[in-house]
């Protein structure tokens, strides 16, 4: 089973490395990751590169496609290599599944037409550009599609694609070995549980990177 | 702030990745990736390599000093430029931390001695051969020494660490930007939770890596 996560310049890295180390647990997972040339790629931690393992031209055609997201999807969606390669695994892969605002990717590639999806909190109503229908939930299956929303919840996530793909007992498995259970200390990690002032920063950050994800979007859009 | 993060061959990757995808937004944060030299270090996961920021002997001291685990702890341990290097941080950092195995170097350079400390499930009673207190939880603080239980526990762990070195409205931002509500699909992510049969299967893959942490541990506590 070929499993491929796309990279792009300024990916958020714990959307991908995150759901990276449950899926590469499973049997007989190879784990492609692919880019556009071999040269490390930058993310959202200016420490941390990742060297891929593959470029789109030689990647097997994927079984499983992830694609994590990040400031750096803007860019991902003009990236005309990029979408090829995600549209082509559209047609052929098994599995098409994102992490947080990855699913814009998948949507830009016109494969969230219809679908139920979730994404990044800030970013969820934006879902409906992409003919997507917006679910608020930590991850939504519809049919082949999987999707998960903001940068952790790419956990939650891989185990229940994990459970998808090898069954429950794997997924349990491989659960127990990461002692995955979480107890995070502050209980604020949904704007609907945020204090309003954190909830304030908040969107006043991500508000210019709304504008910016919807002009990149109605470019791909047109063009498709 | 200096903020290092020990690399060495086959560490588990989301022991350092979920920690670093937090810390790195501390205000301030200087993130450094140590390693003994600059190639690309190997994780448990095969598809995954990161290249160092630095190596040990370049490196500003660390302010924040974070170990990940890994089944290459037992290597680590034997490594004396990588022992060398977390004994001068324990002489001076602000902070000492650990996730998973990772406190098992802690140990070993002596860091851990009557302190309370956690580790993964499956070796935490082994805390007790480098003289701390094996405590069950998640997250244990003990003066300036703050270690994570297995894995997952790291994401925990960094939101407390945050909190203790940012102050919490600055760890709860970073909380509601990552999204972390988290929601487990299935309830088994410790032992005590665990049915018998993946119990017993993690229980006998991990068995022989307790005999070999041993046998690291008492040549580095005999040489120490």
């Amino acid at each position: 089973m070929n499993i491929v996560f796309v990279l792009f310049p300024n990916l958020t890295q714990l959307d991908f490395t995150g759901p990276l180390q449950v899926l590469s647990r499973l049997p007989g997972a190879r784990v492609h990751l692919a880019a556009s040339t071999m040269a490390p790629v930058s993310t959202d931690t200016p420490a941390l590169t990742i060297p891929p393992t593959t470029t789109f031209a030689d990647c097997p055609p994927p079984d499983l496609l992830c694609v994590p997201g990040g400031f750096g999807v803007d860019d991902a969606i003009r990236d005309a290599e990029l979408m090829a390669f995600v549209r082509r695994a559209g047609e052929r892969a098994r599995w098409l599944t994102s992490v947080c605002t990855g699913a814009f990717v998948l949507g830009a590639a016109r494969l969230l037409k219809g679908k139920k999806a979730t994404t990044h909190w800030a970013y969820h109503a934006e879902l409906a550009r992409v003919g997507a229908i917006p679910t608020k939930a930590r991850v939504v299956r519809d049919g082949n599609v999987v999707t998960g929303g903001g940068v952790t919840a790419g956990l939650d996530f891989a185990f229940s694609v994990a459970a998808e793909v090898a069954g429950e007992a794997v997924a349990r498995a491989i659960q127990l070995g990461l002692e995955y259970d979480p107890h995070p200390p502050f209980d604020c990690g949904t704007p609907e549980r945020a204090d309003a002032m954190t909830l304030d920063a908040l969107q006043k950050r991500y508000g210019p990177r709304l504008s910016t994800l919807r002009e990149a979007l109605a470019e791909a859009l047109a063009r498709a």
